[in-house]
Formats: C-alpha cells, structure tokens, sequence
C-alpha cells in the first residue's frame, strides 16, 4: 500500500516553479490562479453612494443557515464601505460580461453610471445580465491578513440562464463542458440510430482540447509563461499600448498583465515611456520575433499534410454549424443554382 | 444616469427561480453553483491516519502574509481531523483528475490505499498529478454555520503544467480559453502572413460554443435542467443503475445527481429498487422518448442543410487535427498511392 516510500514512481516530479510563498510573492500569485474561479461583482450603498469590487473569492460556505463569504483588500478605495455595511449583494457574471468585470475594477469614478442596475430589497445595487445574484445581511467579519473576510447571510436570491465566466490561470475563460461519458455517450443513449450531431460535438470539443494543448507546450518549450508571450506580442504589435490596453486584449487579468510587464521590464525586454506607454527592446522584439517564426514552423508542421482542399471544406462547414442562417442561404443558392 | 428608476429597461427580467434560500435548500445550491469553482482536495495526518476532503470552497485570502481559507462540512466524516490538526495541504485538481475527485468523494474507506503520493514536510499527503499544492500550518478557525471556515498559512508551494479542473453548475469541466481578442488577433498580430491555424482554432472554439448554446437552448426548452435530463436517459439507458454510476457516466457531481433524483422520484418518473437501484416509471419512459426524439428532430434541422460530403470531410480533417500521426499515415497513403 505504501506508495508514499516509493518516490521514484511518483509523478509529476518536476515542479515548474517551488518555495516559501512569503519569498516571492508573484509566485504564490501564480499557483493560486491554478484554481479556476468564477467572478462575481460584490456590491453595497449607504444610502447616497453605491461601491462595487470585482472579486474571485467568492466562495458557498453553509446551506442551513444560508451563507456566503468572500474577502476584500484592506486596500480597495471600497474597503471602509464594505467593512461597515449592513447589506451588500453579491452578482455572480455570466460569459458575456467580460466587460463588465474589467469595469468594476478599474478606477473609474462613477462605476454606475453607465451600467444597467436596480436597487435591491436593502439597497445594494443588483447588476443586469447577471446569471445568479444573492442579497445578504453582513452577518460576520474575520480578519484575513491583507483581506478582511465578509460573511453575508443570504435574504433573497435569484437565478438566471447563462453560462458562468471563469477565470482560470491568469485568464477569462467559459467553461467547456465534457460532451458526454467516456466511451459511452450516455446522456443520449436512446439517440444511438442518429447520433451525428453528438459526434460532431463530441469531436469539435476533441479537436479543440488538442490543438489547444499543443499549442500550450510549443509556448512552453519557448521557455515563457502565456501571459509574458501575449502581453509581448501585444506590445510588439501596438507600441505605445498601456496596461489596461493589453488586458483588453489579451483577456488576461489586469494583475496578470502587470505581473508579466514587471518581468519583461526586469529582463531589459520592455521599457516604459513617461505617459505609461510601453515599447520592446531590440532584445524584446527579436525574442518576439523568433517566437513568431517558431510559431509559423509549428502550424505549417501541424497543418501541412492536410490537403488545403479539406481546410476549406473544414472552415466552411464550421461556419455553417455555427451561422445557422449561413445555411438557409447556401442552401437556397443551391436549390435555385441547381 | 438613473437607470434604476426605469425597471422597463432592466435586461434579463426574468429569473428562471427566486426566492428565500431558507425556503428552498436545493434552489439555494443551484444558485451557488453558477459560481465556477475549481476542485481541491485538502489532506491532512494524525501521525498514524490520514484525512482528505474534495472540497470546491478554496479561496485565496492575503498575499502577505500568504493565507488561503477553505470551509469543511460539519457532518464531514473527517471533520474531527480537520478542526484539531495544526497542518493541512491543499491539493488543486488537473482537468485529468475527476476520478481523484470522485474517488476522494466516496465513501472509500482506505482513501489513500491505490493512490499515489508522498507526505508532505508536515506530514500532511501531496497528491501526484496535481497542478499546485500548498503546505499549510493551520493559522484560525471560524464558525461558518454547517461548515467550520479553515484558514491555512502557506509554507511551502508548488505549481505544475496543466489545465485545472472547473466545476460548474453541477457539472466537471474544463476551462475554454478565448484563443484571441475580439476583431484583433492580438496575441499574434506579428504572424499575419500566417493566421491560418490561429483561424481554425478561433472557427474550432466559435463552432463549439454556438452549438453548445443551441443544444442548452434546445435543452431549457424542454423544462428541464441538464443534470435532469442526463440523469433521466442514464437511467433510460441502464435500468437498475445507482448514483455513483450515474455520475460517472454523465460528468455530474454527486450532489447533483441525487437532486435530480429526487427531483424525478417526487414527479414520479423514476422509482428506486430495494438495493438503491433505480428505474424509470411509464411515464418517465415516455417523457425521455419524447425529449429523445426532438432532440433528433432538431440534431436534423441543425444538419440537414449541410452537404454529407461537407460532414465526412469536417469529421476527417478534425480527427486529424486531434492525431497528427494519422496525418502523417494518410500523407503516406497518398504519396505511395500517387
């Protein structure tokens, strides 16, 4: 039973990177962003002016009693208003509201101004567009070294369609579930005379997981984190571009960004103009030229042996499963061609 | 500005259910569960047993000093190892981990007994395949209604290569990158002679969420939710069948499937055997043969305006894209068969 003695069979020996998080604190950044979160907009009033933060630590905590908590900076301009409320809400964002969540954290002034809202049953502003929204009473607080952990009675809920965002490594994502079972497309068992549509999905969701994590270890051989390869590519292809730019982007986060500009600056690979700007290196633009070149070897190796003929087929049939109307219409050309 | 006084404008009016969560426990967890989570699994030692939870309440607290918090039902069987130890580790899944997190799930008795592992510095289990772990001392416990809020002080991480595993809306999943901005391939704007493969992932990633959107479209039609209707056709498909088995064939979680159960019993659409096995009544059969055949209804009207030819050669060029080495062979066949 003892496996735990037998260290040469355990795998995954090879830590990307290891240590004491209080040594390097982008670090432990980086291994908390291993845990997909979603993203949830928290917010409250106190009767004339309304607060909203951007947070990913939400988390379910009791279902009897009902509660929630979550954790605010010590350092957020919302802090003295979150951690004196009586009431706050809790918005959780669908796919769709990428925006949305880069709004609310970023330092306009009137966050609410041109965001669609209502007031709930205790004030706090309850977001539109949202999938689920929960309006709590405080009912405790706890200290959480920079944070302060806020735990919220839930009064009254309410749930929406939609599909959540994630956010996940360091990036906005959507969830992409598993098409079915393993070896037993089960959910549909009773479909097994037409199961065409299921093995489509089933091998678009294949291909897709694949490509992607091929791609995923030619960026790892370059030897750079994916938020360092965007945010270089980004200023390559837009000198002069600022951080919220890039974030925008690139659907990385606004800390991921800067985390990664901090070490492409260390590394002379990056410099700062006076207004924020940023603009590579010579040293910056030939590594990211040579990542490009790498880039096209890769796909040329991965695509070359498919006849062009097939790609064409391939691009215009996912543009007809994907556009529905796309369909009628060559199909009405057909009929009338023919 | 004052949107909030014109509700008339106010998006997505509807809610699919609302209301008190005290009123409604199992409504309360399908609105928690819009809330993407990843999966953890936190372990812990007496010196002489081990202990491991699957928990998705895991949440960075302070980055300095480095605090996490995770919750731990009350009723857990290990909830007397976890509200004593002085050390804990946190185990974050890879999205090739369900069974460890079925497995850690279960009612197993020797958790530990077929995995692979070593202890910790404090003892505690590190899990193989993991894409982060965290060595925690026990820092503050808090009340957290049916659940005791854990909070650990990290003394050692680790991070690995990998996707983590999502957990949303009932469901395990994988997180779905957005492979670029919109309008601007930005993370690639130096390969413009070159976008093709960066083309057909985007067509690849569009494809499979608007198809994913029109099956759930398709699915909210028929009243019912995605674990019901899964569960009712694994049932359909395998009279006699239990709920661990369930949820291994249909990527549900547990909880979810026994909801969904209980769902279908009180409607009277499913009965259960004496030995936990479950069947569907008369009009549960009929009610799966009749989502059965809509579903290929609309599988046909989805498909039907798309050549067969245009079909065969999407599914041959996908599956060559997921296994370059069936690339390589049909290049092969077809030098030697030129």
């Amino acid at each position: 039973m003892m496996r735990s003695s037998d260290q040469q069979a355990f795998r995954g020996a090879t830590p990307v990177e290891q240590g004491n998080p209080a040594d390097d604190l982008r670090m432990f950044r980086r291994c908390l962003s291993q845990y997909g979160t979603g993203v949830a907009i928290v917010t409250t009033s106190d009767g004339t002016s309304r607060f909203a933060v951007t947070v990913n630590s939400f988390s379910s905590l009791s279902l009897d009693p009902p509660l929630l908590l979550w954790s605010i900076d010590r350092k957020s301009r919302s802090f003295d208003a979150f951690s004196s409320c009586e009431h706050f809400a809790v918005n959780i964002l669908s796919s769709e509201q990428i925006e949305l969540s880069r709004h609310f954290s970023s330092k306009v002034t009137d966050k609410f101004a041109n965001v669609d809202w209502i007031p709930g049953r205790f004030g706090s502003p309850l977001l539109s567009g949202c999938i689920a929204r929960f309006e709590c009473s405080a009912e405790a607080r706890h200290d959480g070294g920079d944070h302060l952990i806020l735990i919220g009675r839930v009064q009254q809920l309410e749930r929406y369609d939609g599909m959540p965002l994630i956010f996940s490594q360091g990036q906005y994502s959507i969830p992409l579930e598993h098409p079915d079972a393993p070896g037993e497309p089960a959910a549909m068992a009773a479909e097994k005379p037409n199961t065409l549509a299921n093995n489509v999905l089933q091998l678009i969701f294949n291909a897709h997981h694949a490509l992607s994590e091929a791609f995923e270890e030619h960026r790892r051989a370059e030897g750079v984190s994916i938020a360092v390869a965007r945010v270089l590519a980004t200023v390559y292809g837009h000198p002069g571009i600022k951080v919220d730019g890039i974030a925008a982007q690139t659907y990385l986060g606004q800390r991921d960004v800067e985390d990664a500009v901090v070490e492409l600056a260390r590394k002379s690979l990056l410099v700062h103009a006076q207004d924020g700007g940023m603009r590579l290196t010579p040293s910056g633009v030939a590594l990211r030229e040579a990542i490009g070149e790498r880039w096209i070897a890769f796909q040329n190796a991965r695509l070359e042996s498919i006849p062009s003929s097939d790609i064409s087929v391939l691009m215009r049939t996912l543009t007809r499963l994907i556009d529905p109307a796309a369909q009628e219409r060559a199909a009405t050309a057909a009929v009338s061609g023919g």
